[in-house]
């Protein structure tokens, strides 16, 4: 069994680091004192931003992490005693905890499945319509998530389909964009051509995932929806007093071009990771690769020696099966020894 | 008028940067990858260190911002029918946008006044027994901030005199530490002295007013309240994925011996910065600068004229009057030009 | 001393029982099944009647307590971070245990004096323009009591000057009517007069101490705030199951005449207690008695005499002093028998 | 089609009323009048009686309605970031608008299947053990429905199979008895062997279903989770101010043996409508009638025809099918009728 000192983080895109470009604004906002709570000119500029690259006039908050910025997009979608439609895989029913939950004093998340974990318009259906009575929580948002939590993507129809429906239904759609560079990259798509121009509602982007040290993005297209919601994050303890070193990161990202070189660069990376598994004889993939995120099964000694040496990857998350997401500073060689780790073991099984 | 592009900021500490100790840590942090939600290994080095640091086996817990910081560490001492005293001025009862009743689900903060910012054991007491019946939220917990929001202190014997109220009522005592550094420097005192030693069962420490980007320690003395503190702090949305980021700075002002460094620097230019303006024919010191704060009373239309010249501070935070902050990176020389301005402006009123 | 069984009971108009009108509807409701949650013939009946009674297409629901009332109705009127205005002796304030702050998930209550227990526009205005800044919650409510918990009636003119206030600071106007039949009586003014003509967006009315065993009507009069409010109030423990057993006996006040037969008796009782305190040396009387509560400042020694006499009445709510509050079925015996009592303790004390 | 004016309400043992028991002592206690709040003489009294009636010193409490008493009982067990396991069927899961989740500030449900709506251990650990990382809600509290969503009972056996499981994962049980008094009767057990004995911490104990208008008794048999319940019932809106009305019915039905008498008829009654359908060929028994209720499968072109002649029924409670349900006075000719009208429907179909 090798043995080095190279880490082999591929449990998720947030064990990387900052990104270069996102590095040097937060230093460039380091270079002298600035006022808090976001009345800093690095704020300003960074919705301003926002606005050219969403090519619409949207609302533009910043908070620290995604727990907090789905959980707070879905509380000013509804009440206590409304549901939030969801993907049964979605990070919000599996991995927050009971955010959305807390966030909302108490509405519940309906899941249904789909495949691909992608929900669908007949499924949404079925939830508004089983129970319409007042001793269930009534459905008012749905929550889809772009790319998947199984690395999938939604294409522009698929979302125009949700959106026609929520019509139907009176709901809201909200977009989980843990991975939203990640779609664009995938889809070849314009950031307005996966939100506002399919109906989506307000969409959480993260930025932590895209190379920031920690901060998303949540912004309004709907600006009804946006009403008070900087009272809502403060009381939320989402105001970052030196907001500043979320906000400058973030112009980094979009400035200089790297949100999208670096989903870009993820997205190949897990190609190649995933046409590498495809080769090889006892592993199969489980979704079509198309952004971040490879999923792969593999018998369990094979996961169990992938581990003995020092990698890192989740089994619980998603749908089973062992999950390897690529990041901004993936490289072939990691994965190549990856695959070779990999091919060794499946021999060896 | 004087007319020149230098920054005048004294409204908070939170106006400064990064300190060079944090960011040659958070530097570090990011040579390499690491594992997220707090797996990696600064987070478990920044807790062992925060152990040596209070001389005791805390439980120690990362956050973003104080708001979240107060609110979840209040909220894991009672119930949402319980309530909270603290004094009048205190933060979580004037600045916090109801962040300690959003978390506790509706605990009610008491408030009561005192001298120099702070409570006393007579007043907690009263606010315990004008009430017993079910009809009113029970007190269960005291705050207080050390130092506190006028930038005195709460000396060893004040506090183990509070300590005694509360145990004589079954409460709590919670310790908002904005600025614990500054009180630590201000009374020479160890972090262990003014803690558990004088029975504190949890403090917030702020790292952001110390020279961090972001990111507060919630440090627990009493284990009991640290249970599950991790599922809190998750599911409020308080868990960085990319933690290292927040815990490698914290290391890096610990470790440096930066922490006291910064306070006391910030410190001695608050005294520098008051002993000017009682100096001031027309300016009046409303409490004596013991930490970071100074608070001034001038004529309305002198406050107009420093505004006019670009300073920065507050005057509805505390207990009105004028308050300048100073921080890890104030100047003598910034401070020599505001009482320059001052001094000219009271003149010319 | 005297000594004999009759009950003493004049703490509140909640010691007394069911009125006969009030029985008679419930025992009729009880003839026969019916169907549950509201959709029972009595439930709509009632809820037309209270449509007839305030001359007006309101929404209408039935809720178990005052509490649950007023706490659900103003939840409906903000989120969170917003903040009610009330006067300081407001029981949504003092005797609610932090219902309002827990149904509404955090939201602050701000309190501001005011003669004879009244709000007063400029004190509202005080209120809203003293912080505007996201660190505090946004006011969004004005919250009055009628009658007030002192005893005393807003006039009409008072109303809508509440009204024109709120209106120009974009806030709903609450009536917490624990005592609404008693105002109705006092100014002998119509339910529509006192409410949705002088402004009110809802208002909360208490059966239980008009004359029910329990229960209280929530009426919208701004349909909008009334969206989903049958959810609300399930999810919240208040949709009673056997609901024709509040709405029944509520038919029986309304097409009786009961209501305003019992508020008038009460009414008068406490005038008449007020005029016999007010003729005896040692007693004053601290507020007009302009509905059915008498508060009367007595020396200790009457006081606890009249306690060992077996009276009861409170002396912590309100203002202070001792409450004497008058009900449906008070009678002038019992009242003369107090006020000998109280003289016979004034002359010895 | 037979037509008369005869009600055909098998649809809930809440469309019953009051139960002549309940109603004597609601009448008694209307003979004069006594203190608020519990301090009256019939709340003590019943309070004592229910401390006989599970031969222990509980600690008991009265709130208004079912998804109260369980949502209370629930979030004195855990904390926001807990989950509640409990089978799928379950009434606070279906049935309650999300009413444990807002009073528990978040607390998601996690539910299992299991054969006859019953949980079982098996069940229990797999949910607790497919997760253990802060990203889920950490497991606390098991809740079981006593009788059954579906009609069946707990044998003590398998309560105290649960319990055992429950203490293997540190779990508090909760026990849900909407129709506690029909399993009492249903397995010939004493009320203490139901619950203390087989390691119940609390159980929310319908009043409503068993003949009174309204009211439900929270009883503790873990003292610990019942400290400061009065708190939280009265900042919940559940502290009734005239509580005799609730706490007399109960006392009525306790001394009198009603609670028995009642529960004995009905599910005498529900064996009786089992058997007459077990008779009818088409209509299929879906579970023992082990209680009050009754579900059958039937064609829908007969659900269709029952509806048209006036039978009231649920399709949608429980599993599925048509649910009958019988209460403390249930007629055998109501029986016969609707079995008469299904027979007749089953040959025409």
């Amino acid at each position: 069994m090798e043995s080095d000192c190279t880490p082999r983080f591929l449990a998720s895109d947030n064990t990387s680091g900052i990104c270069p470009e996102a590095l040097d604004y937060l230093l460039r906002a380091n270079a002298s004192d600035d006022l808090a709570y976001g009345n800093d000119a690095w704020t300003q500029k960074a919705a301003d931003r926002f606005r050219r690259f969403f090519d619409y006039d949207c609302d533009v908050f910043f908070v620290f992490n995604g727990t907090a910025a789905n959980s707070l997009t879905l509380a000013s979608m509804g009440q206590s005693y409304h549901s939030v439609i969801c993907h049964e895989l979605a990070h919000i029913e599996t991995d927050e905890c009971g955010g959305p939950e807390f966030f909302s004093n108490g509405a519940k998340l309906l899941t249904c499945s789909g495949a691909d974990g992608k929900l669908t318009p007949e499924g949404i259906e079925s939830l508004v319509t089983r129970r319409r009575d007042i001793h269930y929580p009534k459905p008012r948002t749905v929550s889809l998530t772009q790319a998947t939590e199984v690395g999938t993507v939604y294409t522009r129809d698929e979302l125009m389909a949700i959106r026609a429906m929520a019509d139907k239904h009176g709901l809201h759609v909200h977009m989980d964009g843990a991975r939203f560079a990640n779609a664009c990259a995938s889809l070849e798509a314009t950031p307005a051509e996966l939100t506002w121009q399919v109906g989506v509602d307000a969409l959480c982007f993260s930025g932590t995932k895209n190379g920031l040290p920690m901060g998303e993005a949540v912004v309004f297209f709907n600006h009804a929806l946006a009403e008070d919601f900087d009272y809502r994050c403060k009381q939320a303890g989402q105001l970052a007093s030196k907001m500043r070193f979320i906000a400058a990161p973030w112009l980094g990202l979009l400035e200089s071009g790297a949100w999208l070189r670096n989903a870009e660069h993820a997205n190949g990376m897990a190609r190649y990771l995933a046409e590498g598994f495809a080769a090889l004889p006892g592993a199969e993939l489980m979704f079509p690769a198309q952004a971040n995120s490879v999923f792969v099964t593999l018998p369990v000694a094979v996961l169990e020696e992938l581990r003995q040496r020092g990698w890192t990857f989740y089994t619980f998350i998603g749908a089973g099966g062992a999950r390897f997401v690529c990041a901004w500073n993936t490289t072939q060689a990691l994965l190549d020894r990856l695959l070779d780790d990999a091919r060794d073991a499946l021999s060896a099984a």
